[in-house]
């Protein structure tokens, strides 16, 4: 049972999102462009968009791997929207529409409790109000053995690196630069902290990278 | 005329040389991790070890753009040696041995005077103590309309990038995870500076990156 980062992008000058998330920039402004070369694959356009067809090379064959094997999700509170503080009312569910593209519970980190919510296709977003150990213990019970995957932001990824909870992570590297927004690495030595990259893989329009803990 | 950085190496998490260079560690501690890509070129064997031989794939060939068309040089000091403060006479003459790998005349950034020195090959090294700008000067009037290479090392490109004289650059990115060093692009918007990138190719060790002036 691994804890994976998987499809998560960064820009040739080391970020993962830009700045000011808000409705209209899920990823902050102009974070898409780091996501370039994940929105023309199959897998996007199916588990996201639910559309047909899309490309099926390199790019997408990583983003399949990144859905393999999955028990369970955490994300970030940014990462479930932009909502900020106290939740107003139960109205925002989630970037992705009526059935998100997780199909297994996904366990919110935030400082503000909410009710389980359960939307179409077997995702089920839990709010995890007692922190990133919390969450992690939780998402294991419930994936089953299978694999638990970090989803995001930026934030939540660097907390996980940090306690050294992270097994494997794949980032893919663009030919962006984005000159501010959030940066993956930085003041967190991941060298010391047990990582090491071993891989590198070509795709149509990114380089995927390979990060795991010795 | 064209001032350019090439071959330049960058860990995954952000660095371009390790900390503490000294006589053993011209890169810094782990710098080399980084460089691993171009010792077994055969454009590194023969124009700085002068032997035979070595690969010649995507990675030799984009070391060997590197060398093309250039008429002068510019390093920062610590590029040039591990000597700080004061020269404390004329006895190191740079990393390279009797022939350094540069062929045309090559101005060192340093705040100590030194007379010119000149080498086997046609290599003469310029002690540049006014600036940066003083430095491009004079190495684009030695150049005589072919194009400036600027070497390194990290504080000097940063310069050159803040000062938006550079026009393009070449990045060898490595799945190496240093933890620790200079990092290139740190505090430095590089997007706001007018640089964007466009274009990577993948070598057989690294993905190479390249970096143009709007």
């Amino acid at each position: 049972m691994k804890v994976r980062v998987h499809t998560f992008g960064m820009s040739l000058d080391g970020f993962s999102a830009g700045t000011n998330q808000d409705l209209q920039h899920p990823l902050g402004v102009r974070g898409e462009e780091m996501m370039q070369w994940f929105f023309p694959t199959r897998m996007f356009r199916k588990t996201v968009l639910h559309l047909e067809g899309g490309e099926t090379g390199v790019d997408n064959a990583m983003a399949e791997r990144g859905f393999e094997n999955l028990g369970a999700w955490i994300l970030g509170r940014n990462m479930f929207g932009p909502v900020r503080g106290p939740w107003p009312d139960e109205s925002w569910k989630g970037w992705w529409g009526e059935e998100p593209p997780y199909h297994v519970p996904v366990f919110v980190l935030t400082h503000h409790a909410r009710k389980p919510l359960e939307m179409k296709g077997g995702t089920v977003f839990h709010f995890v109000t007692d922190g990133i150990e919390s969450a992690l213990a939780q998402a294991k019970a419930a994936a089953k053995g299978r694999d638990v995957r970090i989803g995001g932001g930026v934030s939540t990824v660097r907390q996980y690196l940090e306690a050294r909870l992270i097994d494997e992570m794949h980032l893919a590297v663009s030919p962006v630069m984005l000159g501010t927004g959030e940066a993956l690495f930085r003041d967190l030595d991941v060298s010391a902290l047990g990582y090491a990259s071993d891989e590198s893989v070509a795709g149509e329009r990114a380089t995927h990278f390979f990060v795991r803990r010795r």
